[in-house]
């Protein structure tokens, strides 16, 4: 199986090694596409796809991806990134681009729940996910095993009320000396600190146990049996200082009835939870999501 | 249309004449079924369907619904009847049984919004659901043709904030008088007093537009809106004195994406509360609802 | 309830008129988004809203639809289609422009069965659909009321084996002398003739009573039932010679059990039916649709 | 983990000792649910659930699932049993009986695609499925590790033309030697022989991927894009003697669109393949399947 992503892997960054995603989020405006597409022309470059969004043509914000193939990028990559802040700086564009044989750098963090974690690992070894796992954080032991048997470390960094800020201040040195681009809380059962998550503003991706903003907090699915709701749900969110309160990104439903108690609740929403979770990094990693206040556009 | 409709019932009404509903809730203990079952076979019954569930098979709530074909039901009922109240009175059970030629006589209660009920409508007329419909009464004189179409009566009682108690009396007056089972708010944009409630406790089913218990209370879509969520939903409940925290019937959501402004989820929401509300509406029909504390056993 | 179509639509003719979308499908190559976003910006248009597909960016096919706003549109339009016309010579593009000040105007044909064109009636008639109705053909008399109730002309067409043509060629003299743009099938139950589809290719929409291509021709949930699926469906695709085998353009599905029997199943998918129609009408009134091949891309 | 599942285990097998499952298939008519919860409660049974169907309470088929629970089950079971064949007798009455302290003996065909494999040991080993997985058998070498690091004998039989009823030999003696109760086909490409299916009448669950009937047969992922349809399954079954014809236990599906390429549209049907097969496992763990004909009913 690793084989098979070492396949996958290398097919896939000889296939896009001159293909780069352009993010834009700027006041909607005429002439933008024109001159961003423009730019990208002008350098030989040829659009595979792109997205637009607009809040209100009149006075809203403006929002696009672009996928774009470039022969040669790694040669003409400076240019182009030097023409685009040229346009950035006259039309007050916010740009952010991505080239895709520079894989992102994903770090898992986990508590003593498995299924999120096996379903990331799954998808990452198979070669679904292309991307790289530097590291897995844990505040138990439990679940090295599945991380070290796939070659990546494990770090058992244990948290409690008392030594939360030098658990986080270790967390956040591991993050810094694996260079890692983002976080995935794969059912994590800490809350961050404000000064943790302002390090990696919208690059950390919970998954709630609720299809939120029903049940915000703790025990949803305990929550959703007292309730007697016939759905339950999970959300994927990126993470702000506000608990559950987070921009939304991907969000998923399931049928259930009186029959299910609090236990299959909790059965049937694992798999809703490790799906919702998974699409979500996967949009993560596609460069699909536009942070607005606190709503993603997904193109 | 009408036709079908009255095609339709005539064949309801001679295929089912000997057919019921009995509805059972008591403590669980060994036996009920037994004994119930037997009542039903003494008399010559044949039992066509039956469910059951408990919350606990020791010291739990049990519950079952029997529908059962009985020939002759109009000479054999008083009797039955007679042995279930005996058995009644001593495993301690609450039963209530419905004789499928006796349809239940259905209000709808509306406002200004039209959708869900020219789905009920529509329903009702081709047949979906075997019910009467006696008369729609609405705070506002908008809806009025296409429920008079239909032959049916329309009472416009206008409601404010002085007039709340004469126009609830006049309401009951009519219910009454028309010999009303169950009222369905269809969008109806007032709400009730606890003292109207109690006159129809668990018979008086609203729609709310969203998935409760998200978004309780006024503006649910400008809120979906507002949060971002990734899917909407409507609600169906029973009404109780606490605003939408009735116990749910049935639910349903739709995936939604940033592309859509308000208008946009009310319009995708309206077909959503329209679908709910007639599956809730049709369980209550054919008695598979029983209500257990704020929550609803849906067989 | 006309009212409020009435005002609906003059609010969104004031608020669009200057609005257009564009459809282009051509040879996937570098620089035709710049080449058309700068067309669209010399004329002084805003780009709303654009997407691109590109079903391969070496050697593909190429597919963009973009929503722009030009103010002035009706004195810019004739110049606007001139200097495309010029692009599309040199890059061999196929495009088509509607003006969103033009209403285009459907047709509907239907049977006996009346759950679609009511679907599609409400909708129309509460400023769901921008569009306008003309007539509604049917073969046979049963539905005129609801049509005419709504000032909507209703002609009744019998077809049998023997008038088909002549029957045919009334509809399309019908369809000419009311400038009709595209035709709903809504549960037609007449085969039309590969001449009727030739007149209008990829411009007539059917719903047929399966999730394709499960199911294909008559009888599905009858099929279904025997069958013994778990889930059932319906697909809404542009008729094409080949029944049932046109490029689909949406899909709905509902999950079933054993406790349905063929009504009940026929009762359920009217509900899946009239919704994925609506969509189906809804992203053709969008110009989201393009064929290529036998299928589409929905944008 | 495993110790997790110890843990369940051993709760789950001293919880449910004296409870068992009665799956009753008869013609119908009146008296069968009495007679039957009278031979439970003379026992002194307490019936926790039952369900029941009949195709048509006049002349069709009758079919009951009674879950219930008798102290010292062990000992009174003979007696129990005696009492059911005496009725079974009289009333021609086809039953089956599971007590819940035996647990069923899963194994698993597997090929060389993991996913389905790999969710269906996670559920093991997280305890979510009772049961035991003797051994699994591949036709190929490569799952072997997260087999045997379970402490599951993994058995490699090639499979060629040549070699198939020696290979299908080999298999029906390693079934026979573990005891094993039935089979769940995890993406074994290999289609099995009447005769193998023979030993195992309704009890071979296949996983296929497409929802059935559209796309039998092979390579459903790239006819599911050639078609362009807009939703995508899978369907879990019993084996028969006719490829993917046999009864449909359980179906799932996922919306999908022009931008999925076959790949794509692999990938997520791996996410619905494995939880369809998921449930259909949990389901004849469950004893809720009772094949009918070609169909099932599922309580």
């Amino acid at each position: 199986m690793l084989q098979t992503k070492q396949t996958n892997l290398e097919s896939f960054l000889t296939q896009y090694k001159d293909r780069a995603r352009l993010l834009i989020t700027c006041n909607d405006q005429p002439g933008i596409v024109a001159k961003i597409s423009k730019i990208l022309f002008d350098q030989g470059a040829n659009i595979v796809q792109s997205d637009q969004y607009s809040t209100d043509p009149s006075g809203g914000t403006f929002f696009m991806r672009i996928e774009f193939e470039l022969l040669e990028m790694e040669k003409k990559r400076k240019q182009l990134e030097e023409d685009l802040q040229k346009a950035a700086n006259e039309l007050e564009i916010k740009w952010q681009i991505s080239y895709m044989n520079q894989l992102k750098r994903m770090a898992i963090f986990v508590s003593k729940q498995d299924h999120c974690l096996l379903d990331l690992l799954w998808r990452y070894k198979s070669g679904d996910f292309y991307c790289e796992i530097p590291l897995v954080i844990s505040n138990h032991p439990d679940l090295r095993e599945p991380v070290e048997s796939l070659g990546i470390p494990y770090y058992y960094i244990p948290v409690n009320k008392d030594n939360k800020p030098e658990a986080e201040n270790q967390q956040l040195e591991l993050l810094k000396k694996y260079n890692i681009d983002f976080v995935v809380l794969a059912r994590y059962m800490q809350i961050l600190s404000p000064e943790f998550i302002r390090h990696y503003r919208h690059r950390i991706i919970n998954i709630h146990h609720s299809f939120l903003p029903a049940f915000v907090g703790a025990r949803p699915y305990e929550r959703a049996y007292e309730r007697g709701v016939k759905i339950i749900g999970a959300t994927s969110h990126y993470v702000t200082e506000d608990l559950d309160e987070g921009p939304i990104i991907e969000q998923g439903v399931k049928e259930v009835n009186h029959r299910y108690n609090v236990e299959d609740l909790k059965r049937v929403g694992r798999t809703i939870e490790r799906d919702v979770l998974a699409r979500a990094v996967q949009l993560h990693l596609e460069d699909r999501i536009i942070v607005h206040g606190n709503k993603t556009i997904v193109f």
